[in-house]
């Protein structure tokens, strides 16, 4: 089972990616939890670029590299782990080239589909997590958790990417599960577990 | 004007692009070389992990690093020195990325096509020159260099690769010259410049 978590910055992705990883050890899984872009050597070394602030990128340079990062995971790390019958965590995946490169960045949405298409290798999640929160909710949990001002050009794209993300969910209702991510922890945890169950087709 | 070199390795290629260099800036032409991947710093720790031999890469991988250190190439570089007026040489472009990636590696043609398209803006060499030698000898040159054994598969794979740049250059007629590689490196060079001279529009 591939299990995928989409979102904004803080919208409560990492916490519950973790949360759910601990749930289903607890429960004898054997589970591999991944972030994008990462988990392998040449990935990590591409999130320092992606995440270096002075190094100015252009949007398909960003989706090539997205797209090389996740080529190397998925072959390396995710195909082999699914082969061997684990269940794959992983913060962020395709969903996210859509949201941030399609409709945050405007490059053409079937272009960045046949690339996460090539880098996945048609592989695609059984469950994804879509953790929704407003703008205002971000701003006030980013501002409390790095002091930062967020400029209303990055304000602006970011409501984008949130609509973005809308649209997939709503063209992919049956794998992606929309989850308000203005809820309590817990609550947002306990709602996962209960679909991830369903889908495992048992009780935990 | 926007001039590339294409070729496989032992072709000459890098001779032959570090004389016109020189032969252009001795006529006070102002001339930016450069090398794929490369020419910028992301693009050359790209070159790092693409040269690795320890790091095996899957093809799609390969072509997501390729394009985008092309893409942060013509972006920074290629494009700015253009609109100042510059010549362009760059050791390989797009042309490399259909002929080893698809060709060779057989990646499908539209869909490399299409990230070389994207990567490089739409922008399209004026000149190339496809240095083409046979197969047997490359494999003569890279034993005297570096006393390297091809094996039988690799062998395999870079004849696909000439069958590839000889198709490119059918199929662009009016762009890509093919070189007789196996000519002297003063002839070769003296066939350049006059092509070069030719596209200027004048004698230099």
């Amino acid at each position: 089972m591939f299990i995928t978590f989409e979102g904004i910055d803080f919208s409560g992705k990492t916490t519950q990616v973790s949360l759910l990883e601990k749930f289903l050890i607890g429960k004898n899984y054997d589970v591999v939890t991944l972030r994008e872009p990462g988990g392998t050597p040449m990935a990590e070394e591409i999130r320092k670029f992606l995440l270096d602030k002075n190094n100015q990128l252009s949007s398909t340079t960003e989706l090539f590299l997205f797209e090389s990062a996740r080529s190397d995971l998925v072959s390396k790390v995710i195909i082999p782990a699914l082969n061997l019958g684990k269940i794959v965590i992983c913060d962020r995946f395709c969903d996210s080239s859509l949201a941030y490169q399609s409709y945050g960045r405007g490059l053409p949405i079937d272009f960045v589909d046949i690339c996460n298409q090539k880098a996945s290798q048609g592989l695609g999640p059984d469950i994804t997590f879509f953790i929704d929160i407003p703008i205002d909710v971000m701003i006030l949990r980013g501002q409390q958790r790095t002091n930062d001002r967020f400029e209303s050009e990055k304000i602006e794209f970011i409501e984008k990417v949130i609509e973005g993300f809308r649209k997939i969910a709503d063209e992919n209702p049956s794998r992606v599960h929309i989850i308000d991510g203005t809820l309590s922890i817990t609550k947002i945890h306990s709602m996962i577990t209960k679909i991830v169950e369903q889908n495992l087709g048992k009780k935990l």
